[in-house]
C-alpha cells in the first residue's frame, strides 16, 4: 500500500492538483527557514554572514546541476518557471536578433513561453507555432520542416502541463540540430522535472526550464539551464548576481530549499506511485459512463485529464471541492478561459469544457482516487440536471 | 536601554549590515512556513485550496498598501527591489517610446536602476544622470532642469544605499510635475520603507519600488506601487497573475511574510533606536583619529558611512569579521568594485577606498557600537603598517 506521512496532518484533504503545486516537503521548509533566520546574509556580502549564504548558494546549484548532469555554472536561479522560459525566448532573440530573427515554439506551450512569443512577434520577430498531432504529440518532422536558417530558437516543452503528453524532444532537437546547428533549442521541462530524467546533454537540449514549486521546494524559485558557451542576453539589468544573467539579491530560503528538494528526487520510487495511481483511476473512472480520457495513454503517469459527461469543469470542481478532494480545470495558469491546449488537439468545445485534470505527487494514496471516483459518480446523478 | 531578543539567539554576533539584509522576524518566517507546509495552494487555482492561498495574498497586499495609504489594487508584487525597479523603467519606457524617448535618473540611484536606463540607452532612449550636489543631496532644480517635454520618466531614489542620504523627493516630484505633468515619477524607497514613511499621494509619486528583505521580511519579495490610471507595459509575459503586470505563480510564502512584516512596522520606535544608535556612534567614532564621516548629518539614521584612516575597506572589513562584527564595503549589490555614489560625491579615492557602512536595524544595541569602536581602534594600529 501506498502510505503518505503528510495524509495524516492533512486530515481528510484529498488534494489532486499537484501539478498546479505541491505542498514543500517538511526538509525545504525547515531549509528555507533555518535561511530566513539563522543564515540570512547576502551572498553578495564580503563578510563571513555573506560567505555562509554565498556556501549555501553553491550547494543548492550543485544539488540542481546533479539532476541535469551538467556543471553547477550552466545553472541560473531564477524567480520561477514563468522567469526560466522567459529568460530563456528573451535572452537568446536578443542576443541573435540581428541576424536571425525567428523563432519556433510548438502550440501547446505553457502561456510563459506562447506569451513571451507573442511579445517577440510584435517586435518584429517571425513566430512558427507547431499543433500536436491527433496524438497529442509534437512530431520532430513538423518542428525540423517550421525551422530554417533564419531560426534563432526553438521551443519545445518536454510534458505538456494539461494533458501529461511526453514530448519526443531528444529526437526534435537532434533533428532540428542536424539541418540547422546554429539554432539553440530550448525545453520547459518545468513538469517534467522531478519526474522524469532530465539529462540535458541526452536531451541536446542548450536551454532548460524548471520551477520549484511544482517539485515539494517553495513557490518563487527556478532555474534555466543555460548550456556553456551559449550567449544569453539578460533580461532583469542591476549588479552581478547569477553572473549578471539574473542580477537582483538571490532568493536564498527559496534557493536553498529547492536544493534539498533536489536531493530528495526519487524518480523511480515516486514513478511506480504514480503509474500504480493512474492505473487505478483510468481503470475506475473508465467504469463511470461518460468519461473520455484526454491524456494520451503513454502521458506521464502523475497526470491524468479526462472529460466527465456533460457537466461543465468548473460546476464539477466545485462540487468536488465540496468533498475536500481538489482537481483542477484544464491549467491553473489560465483562470476561467478555454484550454488552447484541448483546442489544439481538435477536441470539440463540449469535451473541453468538461475536462478535469488530476495530478499526482509521492503523497497520494489509492483513498484520494477512490473518494474522486465515488463524488463524479454522485456529481454525474446531480449535477446533469442543474 | 535597548533590548534585544535576537541578541541572546545570535550569541557574539555583531551584524551591523542591515541595509544589505535583515534577519526575517519570527512572525515573517513563521507565516512563510505555514505557507510552504500548509496553505500551499496555488492562488490561480479554482478550488478552495487555491482561494485560501489568494486570501493570504490579497491580505498581505492591503498590508503592503497600508504603508502607501493607497488602494490594494495599486500594490504589484514583484521577485523584489530590483524586479520593481526594472518594471518601473522599463515598463514606462515601453508604454511611452513612441512620443517620449528620454528618462532622467539621479546619478546615485542603485544599480537595478542605473543598468536599466544603461539598457534603454543602448535601445535609443535618451538618458541623463543627475549628480548630487556638494551635500550629497539631489536638488529638484537638477532634476527639473534636465526634464523636457519629451521626458517619460524621472526616477530619484528616497534614500541613498550607501551614504542614507535622504532626498528630496517630494519637492523634486512637486517641481517636475508643476512644469511637465506628463513625466512620470519613479523612487526606489527600498531603503526608506519600513524607516521612514513612504506614503505615495504626499511624494507625488506614480511609481514606487521596495523590497522585502531590508524590511525583516525573505528575499525573494518587492513590490511595486503603480498609481491608479498609470499604464506600464509589463516586463515578463505569461499569466494572468498580478493583473499580467507580473506574471508567474505568485511567491506566496515571501509575500504573505512581507505582509507580516508591514504589520510589524514601528516606524517611530524604531527610528527612536536608530537615532540613539547613530549618535552614539558618530561620537564615539569621532574620537577615533583618521576617522570621516560620508554620510551627510541629515542621512537616515539607519545608515552611518564613514572612512576610516588609510586602511582599505576590504581589509578592515575582514579584521572586523574575525571578531563576529560585520559591516558593509559600499554597496553588497557591486562586490568589489569602487563606488559610484561616493564617485559622484566628488570624496577622493583614497576616502572612497578605506569608507565603511554600517547600519542598524531594531535588533543592535549599543554593544555593538562599543564593539565596533574598539576593534576598528586596534585595527588602525594593527593594519597600518601592512
Amino acid at each position: 500500500m501506498i502510505e503518505s506521512v503528510y495524509k495524516e496532518e492533512r486530515g481528510l484533504e484529498h488534494y489532486l492538483d499537484n501539478s498546479a503545486t505541491t505542498a514543500v516537503s517538511r526538509a525545504a521548509a525547515d531549509k528555507a527557514y533555518e535561511i530566513m533566520t539563522s543564515c540570512y546574509g547576502n551572498p553578495s556580502s564580503l563578510h563571513n554572514k555573506g560567505l555562509e549564504a554565498e556556501r549555501e548558494l553553491a550547494l543548492a546549484r550543485r544539488s540542481a546541476a546533479a539532476q541535469f548532469k551538467v556543471n553547477a555554472d550552466e545553472i541560473t536561479f531564477t524567480s520561477g518557471g514563468t522567469e526560466a522560459n522567459n529568460l530563456a525566448l528573451f535572452g537568446a532573440a536578443a542576443a541573435r536578433r540581428r541576424t536571425h530573427k525567428k523563432i519556433v515554439v510548438s502550440a501547446v506551450e505553457h502561456s510563459s513561453v506562447l506569451e513571451a512569443a507573442k511579445r517577440l512577434e510584435d517586435e518584429g520577430f517571425a513566430v512558427t507555432r507547431v499543433s500536436p498531432r491527433s496524438d497529442g504529440i509534437i512530431h520532430a518532422e513538423d518542428v525540423v520542416a517550421a525551422a530554417d536558417s533564419a531560426t534563432a530558437l526553438v521551443s519545445v516543452m518536454l510534458v505538456n502541463n494539461e494533458t501529461g503528453a511526453v514530448m519526443p524532444v531528444e529526437d526534435i532537437f537532434a533533428g532540428v540540430k542536424a539541418k540547422y546547428p546554429q539554432i539553440l533549442c530550448h525545453t520547459d521541462a518545468v513538469q517534467a522535472f522531478g519526474k522524469l530524467p532530465v539529462r540535458a546533454r541526452q536531451l541536446g537540449a542548450d536551454l532548460i526550464s524548471v520551477s520549484g514549486h511544482k517539485v515539494h521546494a517553495p513557490k518563487g524559485v527556478g532555474a534555466l539551464y543555460v548550456k556553456k558557451g551559449v550567449r544569453l542576453v539578460s533580461r532583469q539589468c542591476g549588479g552581478e548576481q547569477e553572473k549578471r544573467l539574473r542580477p537582483g539579491t538571490e532568493n536564498l530560503p527559496a534557493i536553498a530549499a529547492f536544493g534539498v528538494a533536489c536531493r530528495e528526487f526519487a524518480l523511480e520510487e515516486n514513478g511506480r506511485i504514480a503509474e500504480t495511481l493512474n492505473r487505478y483511476a483510468r481503470e475506475r473512472l473508465s467504469r463511470i459512463e461518460g468519461v473520455v480520457f484526454n491524456s494520451p495513454e503513454a502521458a506521464l503517469p502523475y497526470v491524468l485529464n479526462f472529460s466527465a459527461g456533460r457537466v461543465r469543469s468548473e460546476t464539477m470542481l466545485h462540487f468536488l471541492e465540496e468533498a475536500e478532494i481538489f482537481v483542477s480545470s484544464g491549467s491553473a495558469c489560465a483562470k476561467g478561459s478555454p484550454s488552447h491546449v484541448l483546442s489544439a488537439l481538435g477536441f470539440s468545445r463540449e469535451r473541453a469544457d468538461s475536462a478535469l485534470r488530476i495530478s499526482f505527487s509521492k503523497h497520494n494514496t489509492i483513498d484520494d482516487i477512490d473518494a474522486l471516483c465515488e463524488r463524479i459518480e454522485i456529481g454525474l446523478r446531480v449535477l446533469a440536471h442543474r
